[in-house]
């Protein structure tokens, strides 16, 4: 396939903001794939801050980043992603290279535990506060749970409302598939 | 800027799907500069055909190509690209790499000569029927001219009907600008 599914397109902006050393906020830790990504493109001298509500995650992310033995560069947080500006570093403010979302639940994981609007939102305009020019921040929405339609629609509205100035926003749809997973990518000029 | 524009966009998938010596459409050659490029993509031993019912624009595409030293593998012709079936060779009908349109009306040219529904929604259906599996089709979309919403819905209504089990469709959208444009992306499984 030429066209890249919702994951492989996030990976490949993600990668072209974030070099050796740099530095990345995982918003959604989740079973810690993509954490474990932005770990091993910044490698073992940039650092990763993870965020998760949910320890049982954080704990299989933990174990899966040990094994592939990029654990050393990775902080993980157990917090909800929008207080994340309480917890990274301050003098890392306006220096962020890359920030990856995965809303939704975690998959096989309790699927009443779900990314909300009223935690979603403020996170991403955090992540989005922390980033660098030149920064990339990704976020793949999904439909198909409860509520996932609600807030994929404010994440929408929020992210047409960014200042284009100050962003460029790209929306990417497989449109002729029901609950198609979409994905938000936010450039900072 | 990472994140690429609908141009770049379009140019980076035809590239993956035409091969030097494959067989590429434009569908609306305009001033060329696709068509030039399709043809510098599949080279001499490829074939692109081009159509377009402004006849000024086929002289200026054609005078782009010769400056270029890239006419020989192009033909162009002057008709509607809803009637592309009735001029491609017909031992190329499932044969075709790569389909190119660009709606709307010709840049500096009569802006009241513009693409319409009635005729894109076919053309792009012939086009799909020619291109071979894993052949790419990119449809660039704009809105800022009367009639383009119309037109645009339209092609993203019939996008979205498309099978899933048959094509792939992406649509690509800048979202907090005004009337920017946007782009689908079909492949053909």
């Amino acid at each position: 396939m030429i066209l890249p599914s919702i994951l492989q397109s996030a990976r490949h902006y993600i990668k072209q903001a974030l070099p050796p050393g740099g530095f990345a906020i995982d918003g959604t830790v989740g079973n810690g794939y993509d954490t474990l990504f932005l770990a091993e493109t910044t490698g073992p001298s940039g650092a990763v801050f993870g965020f998760d509500i949910q320890q049982a995650a954080l704990q299989q992310a933990r174990c899966r980043l040990e094994k592939a033995g990029q654990l050393e560069q990775v902080r993980l947080f157990h917090a909800s992603h929008h207080r994340m500006g309480e917890e990274l570093p301050p003098r890392l403010k306006g220096k962020i290279h890359a920030a990856m979302f995965n809303l939704g639940y975690l998959p096989h994981g309790d699927s009443s535990v779900i990314t909300r609007k009223e935690t979603t939102i403020p996170a991403l305009q955090t992540a989005l506060d922390w980033l660098k020019s030149g920064g990339i921040l990704t976020c793949a929405l999904y439909t198909g749970h409860p509520g996932g339609q609600e807030e994929a629609d404010h994440v929408i509205r929020f992210a047409t409302g960014l200042c284009p100035k100050s962003y460029q926003v790209l929306w990417q749809q497989l449109i002729n598939r029901k609950q198609a997973p979409s994905l938000v990518i936010i450039e900072k000029r």
